[in-house]
């Protein structure tokens, strides 16, 4: 057996623990919350040599950002765990419940997913975040983070299999791979016989190797070419609050929008005062040639490549479109089917887009950026589906679980 | 672009189509229908080379018989079009509404996955049930059969598109790949612009090849290794009546039993009962060695390949075991996911086993062959699925659905 194939047998046994564990799965959460209070400074003190080993690297200032841990960011997470206990518990949920007309009882009821694997990159308050979800929803598993924060990984993984242990349940629901090279990452994608499902976190880099690669079954997250539609019918103003918060409120985000598309008749109206606001910081525009003539010439004339990219900065591409028909053409064939939105007073317009936009999560007047698991109102989020099996959109604890069939019966034959 | 390139853009125009047909869909399956009788000649003339050819290759009486269409079997295709037709559409159903505190009106509403592949052997009949279900629920279907049903696939096909176009819609919403070379099924998995599902139909050694090969999600279906209990408090005649019907009744189906497990304060006296059913229809056991020791020479040794093997034949292997734990222990480490029963009076062990046992479907006191859309009142099925992600157990039309969230808002912003 190989290190992940052993891993991987006691995360299934564990599974097994956990499905039936029931009010002890939150005894378990509120002891990762005291235990990662308690030991803030272990944290601290293995999160310093992450930051001193990615400063030595050359990592960038907002990713030594990202990396970074603090009391009060340990009090955050901690918070967090909090939170996700107090959540409602998804596992024995009957979803559906009859009667054959042979007098079979038929109910299908909620069951965990069973084994969980989390491939993700440097952000090391992931670790716990999908860890407690997890363990909420009755599944163990086996986290893969990035080498970036790897000492961080390893001090919380461990705080959080120790306060697990303490209460008298197995530590092996949590599991943390401390091999970091790419080898294991590929073993984890080959692990069929333990892995129910593997969840990539990260930029599309790692989304797509994991899509490619995985024999697991995999839940693709949360890589988002985003778009808004200003309608012939758009209320201009709101149109501009919606492009400016939805762009740069933070650009690095997956529901940040990437292109806006700008119907013809109010192309001239609408550029400049939308243009205005984004001028506020600064964003720089890759426009059509249209777009080009309105704004001039400080806007970058747009390539194919504008309309593919996700720029996660403060850069938005502009497409001045004849109408919603080519709008809905133009974001049908680029977007990566995050989160789309209309800006319009007309009804019909609106019903066309939210029937034919084929997205995650489709907008009428509103910014993209409330597509997030706490801001739909489930709780908490492991990461926002852009694939169509099993679940789209915001993942909350319903979307790690899955069903099972339970049948009664006194004797029927078929 | 290759041929299956071009396939799926038409595939994927269509199902742009098709998810917004509504009633459209009905008018087309009962054209289906009404096509599929008036062609039978046609489609029996196909037919005849398939078995032609089948007999040069020496197939099997039993896959000769799978493979052969008469017109009684044509009437029973046709009929089942009209069943699916008759079914309620899944697509436009609001899953979930609610407004949050900021005023957005959030619904979850269902719709189609978008492109579906199928790959499946030698069964003819699949052609057309699983491109009506994909039609039904809105979902383009690009179809990969075997190459002995070929002639017959390409004469369902066309007749099928024929329908859907005399009806005014795209007949690109049901496409069958001719080619049934190695290459073909191959390139349908990486086909990941395209294709936003693909479920493989057939025996064990097909489905491992997809779910090992595809980049495409797949819903993996029906390899069935399926165990009864007999707990120490089970009716002893029920149980053979249920242990008969579930092995016998139709042994090369994927919700027949492969291992039944006998607890062993009452193996002495309900082996012999249980033997006595089971030797009506000559059925080969394979015994460990106190079976032997109760049943005598005529079992034959298992071996821990008996426990894996899915025989789908008159064999059967059998387990004496100490207690329910055994029991769980050894579906839990053998069993494929699909369905497993328990016989016994005891409501404690009843729930102890709907609990622990981690299969599709659990039963209590009922053959384990009515794990079946159409035995669970889903009116049809697609395939059973033995995964746990999307979907588990028998796929109807629902299955066969995605979500998207609608956000209804005044301009909000984050």
């Amino acid at each position: 057996m190989t290190m992940l194939e052993e891993m991987g047998l006691k995360a299934k046994i564990s599974a097994k623990e956990l499905s039936i564990a029931g009010k002890k799965k939150d005894i378990a959460l509120k002891a990762i919350a005291d235990a990662i209070i308690e030991n803030s400074n272990k944290i601290i003190e293995a999160n310093a040599v992450d930051i001193e080993n990615g400063k030595k690297r050359g990592l960038t200032a907002s990713l030594l950002d990202r990396l970074s841990l603090s009391t009060e960011r340990i009090k955050g997470i901690a918070n967090g765990v909090l939170e996700v206990m107090a959540l409602q518990d998804p596992i024995g949920e009957v979803l559906t419940g009859y009667k054959r007309p042979n007098g079979l009882d038929i109910t299908k009821v909620r069951v965990p997913l069973g084994v969980i694997g989390i491939i993700y990159e440097a952000r090391p308050n992931v670790t716990v975040d999908a860890a407690v979800l997890c363990l909420k929803s009755g599944n163990a598993v086996i986290l893969r983070g990035g080498k970036e924060a790897i000492n961080s990984n390893k001090a919380l993984a461990n705080i959080m299999r120790d306060a697990v242990e303490s209460v008298g349940m197995s530590k092996d629901c949590i599991q943390l791979i401390e091999d970091t090279t790419r080898q294991s990452s590929m073993e984890l994608m080959n692990l069929t016989d333990y892995l129910d499902v593997l969840i990539p976190r990260g930029g599309a880099g790692l989304i797509k190797a994991v899509v490619e690669n995985s024999k697991v079954p995999v839940i693709e997250t949360g890589v988002g070419n985003c778009h808004v539609y200003v309608d012939e019918t758009a209320d201009l103003n709101m149109a501009a609050d919606i492009i400016y918060n939805a762009k740069t409120s933070r650009p690095s985000v997956c529901n940040a929008i990437e292109t806006i598309l700008i119907n013809a008749n109010i192309a001239e109206k609408a550029l400049p005062i939308i243009k205005a606001r984004l001028d506020e910081k600064n964003v720089e525009l890759h426009g059509c040639e249209q777009t080009k003539k309105i704004l001039g010439d400080n806007v970058i004339l747009a390539t194919e490549e504008d309309w593919k990219k996700e720029y996660l900065d403060y850069k938005l591409a502009v497409k001045v479109v004849k109408d919603i028909d080519e709008a809905i053409e133009h974001i049908s064939k680029y977007s990566s089917g995050h989160s789309e939105c209309i800006v319009t007073e007309s009804l019909s317009n609106a019903a066309k887009f939210t029937d034919e936009i084929d997205s995650a999560a489709v907008y009428v007047n509103a910014s993209t950026r409330f597509t997030d698991g706490g801001e739909f109102g489930l709780g908490a989020e492991i990461g926002i589906s852009t694939q169509k099996i099993h679940a789209r959109g915001p993942m909350g604890l319903k979307e790690l679980t899955s069903t099972k069939f339970i049948i009664k019966g006194n004797g029927q034959i078929r």
